[in-house]
């Protein structure tokens, strides 16, 4: 049977000796490092480093490596994360009426290709019942026409609790989240429909046609209270010319948004991802 | 000999019957059409023609054909423009210190890839008077620091008046025209170094990599009044990573600035391109 | 009501007054061209012309439009097609086990992307008859473990010509259609999973990883009896580096694999490709 | 004063520490390690390392350092490469009589993209000898018409010697360099132009224009003695359509050939290359 991988990330002040301080003590036990990355920021005075590595005949339990890992990361003052391949985290959908990164979100979890449960999808509009029952995912259609968003957020809330939600994945919700839910719920991927930081808010495939640009381009990042502002993940861009009206546009810009967003949660299911001031690095 | 190429391009209201009208005359009198190529733009109730042809052993002059374009063109209520292929503009080039696009154009030039002459640079640095002797261009350098900009923007209308200059390219002139300079010369192509609408203005290169974004783009463009607003003519990206510094956004946005340049340039002297609405339509 | 567009694509030998001969008859009707695009390949002497227009109050029916255009095909000596955007033709989609571009078909029908029917699907393994039934098409599975090629080539024409199937595309069909089969039916659109004519045959990824190319490809083409020889009508590349192993090839392999296919169908759907000298010519 | 990088570049049987082993040693000598990347290549059970670092303060000198990395060689039995980001090497460039890659490659030197020298310039026609003198380099045209091969390859690598070349480029120089030639000097990079593997050999435009294929392809790859079959480091594309003559594909295939090449260049240079079974891990 073969054993699940440690994925350890890490974040401190650079300074020598950092990387061996990290991995001797995996090989003092026998561990077998898979993979080692390891990246200095020079402006911010950082070091990042992500370790996967699996345990092979190592008697450590999980208790025991975190509290190795925590040992070092005081030591260099370190932020971390450890997490292990075989963890695989509840996922919360939420959708509005648009349905092609949902089904595509859905496809990929089936074929393998993202680690996730997806045990239920939460959307202002009933429309895409269907496919949540394709999928057996439960769908809670929420109205929000007759709520106050304070109530519709509280129950959005209570439902991630009960189905235990480690990622929210916005999969062209078209509704701003409140600074009291983040304050509340803060991992969340969102996929905006222009390349950021163009074409901020509202309607960007109609302000891309009408400033006649001849790319357009789809952004995944992490949500936080500036709206379209939380660190990007991965940007993708098709050519559009003179030929293509608004709706050629929102057509061309489906087929960039999920493959955009499929790509951002999967380096985040993996682990691939560090954020710090307001950036993203990706270490693919 | 090869006879030059006549490219009639007009914009007119939409009706029925234009591209007949447009074309029986050049077949009623034994030309041969070499392109042809039409679009309506349904919003703007406009149509756009292109029509490349030559007059093979046909005994029909510029002046009579320019009669019978205006005729037709005043028929249909139409913008147009006439143009051989045979005739080569004088085009000038703006540069402040950076010669990557510089040294690219005139590089096509040479090799014939962009059918025009560049009997004058302007610079408002001296560093790259090499570069023109090298290429047989005289260059001015007009010190800009202690002059007064209308003074200095009067001696650069006065040269492109003496030579006669068509088409002015800004391959990377650092400094801002101003709105009576364009006044009296409009026919100018810019290159921006960022995916315009994202990070106009100063300095795009530093702001995309404070904002962390995963692709950088380059623009060339006609300008206007409106800074970095003018219609695009061409856009490219290429890939970057946490792993790039500002120099890395840099040295790799040249090789995306000068393509991108070099593309608008080559479409413009091929007059595929038609301006409207503060856009671009690019039949290629 | 909004009348249906018809498009009329030719291709004749290069003569002068070609695009007016095409186009005057309908403007002396009162017809209303939409697009107009036309190409000369100087080095085969042909000419490609490709007109969309519509008949707004002109009172003309399908049999008189077939008979003018057949009146000047003649005279041009050219070969032509004529088609009316409101024709939805059935297709037949053949598939094996691996149901990423099934599904993204269906998915662009369901959302009018593509418009056409997916009346059958046929499949030599049972394993995608949940899918056909989830989109409301009839899944035939063939087994041709225990027949001869002979009798299910019999088998899959007799359900075509039962289906009134216009056009058949290979979504994934792991199995080669014999000539005789082809020369009973030959609309048919394949996806191969390779930059063709890179890795041409079997198991492209697997040869692509062990070269160690830095792109992969995938290449949507007309199906000729020469393998992975026909007519190519889209090509899309992906990224791909030493971290990748097979597998990672085959998975980002599905995105641009399905991408290039819809693509290739859509622009056959719309009448958009020229196919001639074992090559196309795609008017987009 | 700043202190050079070392690099230091290692593949070898995978097993558990190897991490560790290579990164304590420059800690506890008070070292930095700027980058350092690893990869294991599963099906090949090997490990490849690059760790790149500086003294600082510490009192090591070259033969120290190579004296302990050649014992932690040994021990993890594996090869290495020592280099020094202030040794600048000298690169001679073959060519024959394009312009594009020797004028770019030449160009990057002179602005700091490519640290490297270019004491020499090689080719059988004499045509680009004023290139040579602008960039201050020797020109050396061998007539290849009157000589033998063997004759003409004596001389080229006489002349190596003489400048003390470390690594030839062939920024389009269109002979085959023998076996023999190849055995007495092999660190080469070619660029070849076509999406290798696909059309190898001679005329890749000619083919890639009668194959009617929808993307052309540039590769850089180190030489060996199978003609275009070397480990490929670097592959771009550009999209061409049926209006591309083969002139055009020749225009636009300089484009992705310069930066193909020069991007292969640049990674050569900062040793971020491994080559092994016939392919490249390119750590980036």
């Amino acid at each position: 049977m073969e054993q699940p991988s440690i994925i350890f990330r890490t974040v401190c002040p650079d300074r020598p000796g950092l990387v061996s301080q990290l991995t001797s003590w995996i090989s003092d036990y026998g561990g077998n490092i898979k993979h080692s990355d390891h990246h200095t920021d020079q402006e911010a005075g950082l070091f990042l480093s992500r370790i996967e590595w699996d345990r092979k005949n190592l008697l450590i339990n999980k208790s025991e490596i975190y509290e190795q890992f925590k040992k070092i990361a005081i030591d260099i003052n370190g932020k971390f994360n450890i997490n292990y391949s075989d963890e695989i985290p509840n996922v919360g959908i939420f959708v509005s009426k648009q349905n092609h990164c949902l089904i595509d979100l859905l496809w990929r979890v089936r074929n393998g290709e993202l680690k996730m449960n997806v045990p239920l999808i939460i959307s202002n509009h009933p429309d895409l019942e269907n496919i949540a029952r394709d999928f057996n995912a439960k769908f809670f259609f929420i109205d929000t026409s007759n709520c106050s968003k304070l109530s519709v957020e509280k129950q959005i809330l209570s439902l991630l609790k009960d189905f235990d939600v480690e990622l929210v994945v916005l999969a062209k919700y078209m509704q701003i989240l409140s600074d009291s839910f983040l304050d509340n719920f803060s991992s969340i991927i969102n996929i905006h429909h222009s390349f950021l930081p163009a074409f901020k808010g509202a309607q960007p495939y109609h302000r891309a046609w009408k400033r006649g640009v001849k790319l357009i381009g789809a952004t995944a990042h992490y949500v936080t209270q500036d709206l379209d502002e939380g660190p990007i993940i991965e940007q993708c861009t098709v050519n559009v010319s003179h030929r293509d009206e608004v709706d050629d546009l929102i057509r061309k810009g489906r087929d960039i948004e999920r493959i955009a967003l499929a790509r951002a949660v999967r380096l985040h299911l993996n682990h691939q991802i560090f954020v710090y001031d307001s950036k993203t690095a990706v270490f693919d």
